[in-house]
């Protein structure tokens, strides 16, 4: 491609609202413009890189035996009556009506479609397993949509359906899609993690996110260096600690504690250690008794509420109880809760459960208590695990410490079980003549997405670093006063015409614009070869080539240039 | 492709709601399944040959130096309101709110968001002229969507926008489009016509359609078998007869016409040709005094909408007149109307304005008027052309005569001039170094329906008939029995692998279905070229050929097959 003929429009500066690093790139690069919150056009740039990603997946899935179908993006509420998704998804599921008054959705996925395509069309286990996909432009009503491609409202998804005669063919077909995941991420020259999420209200041990390493990533991803453990922070377990709890050693005493209601006032007031302190969390019960439920967590440590959503006892979605309920259960105002004295359900994390000489809040308005023992002040507590882990734990596969990255979710699957067929009547007819439920799995790719989480990874002070794959032109020529000289001219126009017989995607920058606007566009755009060639080097005969990455030119041979550079391709 | 890794659904029947012939032959061959009224999923077939499609427009739209990007499904009301399309667009514009209440489109097509981006970013004439499209899921909310594909709410379009530095520029712009259009076309292997089209409020007089010819079309197109002159309905000129008016040969005279309303009520009640009537129809005018205008054109001519809204005086848009106002008027209930005594303002169509001695309504309930003559009964009208042309008009060009044909509009040009540019006040600077408005054009593909329109075209009872250039596969392998026969499983999968090594798209129907199923198929589906191979062929070392419009099937020499298909694409 000739720039000339192309749409280059770069920006010395982000939009004001840009708040990430990934989006003032993608806009000053001009890879795309902002139409309304979370809505962007693709502009050319941007365009030809979103292709080279949807051609790998598609590739890719193609490949794992996976059949595109097309799922519209307009959707009749009925289907989403359903299976109840309908009324339980909230405000981000963008509901409207037609001119004839009929509700509709824009699709956030296809679960209801496509399930609904399976009950027409898979009528035998002969034709199983299928897994159907489609690349299509999907929309969630974010409420602060943010982040650019990262969390946009419209967006480009790739999403996956398996259909599976039994749980342990479903579970062939998730191990595919896995494995046709890690391809994917692979030939696009990311570093990734793939981690065991949890299922949510879905159940099931199989769910995975692919996340793409970056300090700026929104999820914090668990592993442990020394094993292939790697999970999310809502998953991860935190293991017990290998001691006992020791006996007590201090007998239970009030505290008056005027105005302190944080742990790190807790701590400051009675200059303690704050591995000593106990930190409590109150979430509504479930019971018919109204009794809120405490948590108990070390005043150092974080509740997981997705762990602490499942507990028995515990409402369904977790709930933090209200001020009023609080003070009715246990006589007191946040800031002052303990175990002590209260009548109703005490869950406490494995870490706490083998604290002795704990602190605690007194369920008395600015007073605490030190020295409390389970068993001794008040009785003994269920003990879970409710808490994020934290750098140093213990992996849970015993084989050395957890360490935390960020992470930004690119891909998911997830094995679905019947959920989705047994709510939308979905059946085949198996060997033995009878109708039974479709095992099913379900697997996304952000495609969009992919764009700003390889940037947020590759980028630096002069602009985006982007790998070969996702290159929107893998080579980019740069000539030094084209117009001017027919030597720049000639050379220049020679290694194109020489690159593109090869078939390498590269851009000859022919723009009459100042060899500093072009080479600065180049590290901006970040294409990642690069070739300048000006008059002054060709009298030596020579051209310079940099990568993207590299600290400085390097000074090629003219006539070995092609050559050159179809090397740094592996050709 | 292997059809056992492919997804092949036939069905006997179409459902019962489908309503022309490409509609059930699609559903029968599995292309597309309704998800809702015009709402439809491209199943894996389907989706193979939208996809031809898309690739020949967006190679020849590369080709002509258009700028691929993608504008966002959902836009934002208020770029709309700028135009005042908001407002001015009837409920086919699919309007909604967001969760913040924010009013958006779900756009039919983009010429507010490509201005805007134009006005973003193309500051200078130097970097005019620019053509951006894009291929991007539309929706309009039709009032009564039918014809499968082609009358859908959700589709495939590819739009373009150019944006040029004059009108001359823009002519340029146009010329280059409707270029690429034929080309586009000509390569689909589809029989069209372009035919120049109304410009309607916009004026001008740039406005062409494609029309792919076939019996089953909703437009109707005017041309001249004796010329290149085409035009539709719409547009096509009535030339005012040869001859001049006669003399008037009788006296006006009152005739009884109990009961009769229609123009064949009166031919039968006078038993006079229907060349002599005159046929009164009556539109609200835009004038103060309220009279509705009286157009007249003869008995056996159809009015011209399109014609009579331009006309002056008429209400824009055209309304006929209500009884009570036509009452208020003429005295008279319609099917009695006519010109004398009429005080408003009269247009009489240019065949009418020739006729001596026509028979007219009364303007009194059941009387009608014969020997009526202008100028002498009642005054001179206006002539002007408001009358659909008819077969065996003289072409406006004088080179013959006017046929007619149906047609399918699958691509529109159109020459937009300043319209949008000036409503969002979209200029860039000049070479004198003042800002002017973009001077534009817009071009449409009905992508997906072409599909449709492809069908309706070509078709017999067994089924579909690709074209070469748009078949899901172009050739088809069928083996007789190749589970049990050795040597039928190695010539399919030779000829299959030899085929694909020259890039042909083959496709290998290995399914285990019974011969009949497998032949039928075929032909529904309708590949272009389908080779079947057998048990008793291979045994005197031959296979069947056949093009899916042949006759018959050819024998082919095993050895020979080959070749012989290459040699029909044409290689």
């Amino acid at each position: 491609m000739r720039a000339s003929q192309f749409f280059i429009s770069t920006l010395k500066e982000a939009p004001g609202d840009a708040d990430i690093v990934s989006q003032k790139l993608m806009l000053r690069a001009g890879m795309i413009r902002k139409v309304a919150a979370g809505v962007y056009t693709w502009m050319p740039m941007g365009l030809r890189t979103l292709r080279k990603v949807e051609a790998i997946v598609r590739e890719e899935m193609d490949r794992a035996g996976a059949i595109e179908v097309t799922m519209p993006v307009v959707q009749p509420a009925v289907l989403w009556q359903e299976t109840g998704r309908w009324d339980k998804m909230g405000d981000e599921l963008l509901r409207f009506k037609d001119r004839h008054d009929r509700d509709f959705v824009i699709q956030p996925t296809s679960e209801e479609v496509v399930t609904d395509i399976a009950r027409g069309e898979l009528k035998s286990y002969r034709q199983l397993p299928k897994n159907f996909y489609q690349i299509q432009t999907k929309f969630r009503d974010e409420r602060r949509p943010r982040f650019g491609v990262m969390r946009g409202r419209e967006f480009t998804m790739k999403d996956a359906y398996s259909f599976d005669r039994s749980a342990e063919a479903a579970g062939q077909s998730y191990d595919n899609m896995f494995a046709a995941y890690r391809r994917i991420f692979d030939r696009m020259g990311l570093t990734y993690r793939a981690v065991a999420a949890d299922t949510g209200a879905i159940g099931g041990d199989r769910s995975h996110e692919f996340q793409v390493i970056a300090d700026t990533g929104e999820d914090a991803i668990v592993y442990c260096p020394a094993s292939d453990y790697a999970a999310n922070i809502e998953l991860a377990e935190a293991v017990a600690p290998a001691h006992a709890r020791p006996a007590p050693g201090a007998a239970m005493q009030k505290v008056s504690t005027p105005g302190v209601k944080t742990i790190a006032d807790l701590v400051a007031f009675l200059d303690c250690p704050v591995e000593q302190t106990v930190k409590a969390v109150v979430v509504e019960g479930d019971g018919e008794d109204g009794l809120p439920v405490l948590l108990l967590v070390r005043g150092d440590h974080e509740l997981n509420e997705v762990k602490a959503g499942k507990l028995a006892g515990v409402a369904s979605p977790l709930a933090f109880a209200t001020p009023d309920s609080i003070v009715a259960a246990f006589g007191a105002n946040p800031g002052s809760l303990g175990p002590v004295g209260f009548k109703g359900k005490v869950y406490a994390d494995r870490t706490v459960a083998v604290m002795a000489d704990m602190v605690t809040g007194g369920n008395e308005d600015d007073v605490h208590l030190t020295g409390v023992n389970f068993g001794r002040d008040c009785p003994e507590p269920v003990v879970v695990d409710i808490r994020n882990v934290v750098v140093g734990d213990m992996s849970p596969d015993g084989q050395g410490e957890l360490a935390i990255q960020r992470g930004i979710e690119v891909g998911h699957v997830f094995y679905l079980g019947t959920k989705y067929s047994q709510e939308m009547n979905a059946t085949f007819l198996d060997d033995d003549g009878k109708p039974k439920f479709f095992e099913m799995g379900c697997y996304g790719i952000g495609v969009s997405r992919i764009l700003g989480a390889a940037i947020e990874q590759n980028f630096d002070e002069r602009g985006i670093i982007w790998t070969d794959a996702l290159a929107p032109f893998t080579v980019v020529i740069v000539p030094m006063g084209m117009a001017r000289s027919e030597a720049v001219r000639e050379a220049a126009e020679g290694l194109y015409t020489t690159l593109k017989a090869q078939g390498v995607d590269v851009l000859l920058d022919d723009r009459e614009e100042r060899p500093g606007v072009l080479l600065a566009d180049s590290e901006l755009i970040g294409y990642p070869h690069r070739v300048v060639i000006g008059d002054r080097g060709l009298k030596e005969g020579k051209v310079e080539y940099r990568h993207r990455r590299d600290e400085a030119s390097t000074d090629v041979a003219a006539a070995d240039i092609a050559a050159f550079v179809l090397g740094k391709l592996g050709r």
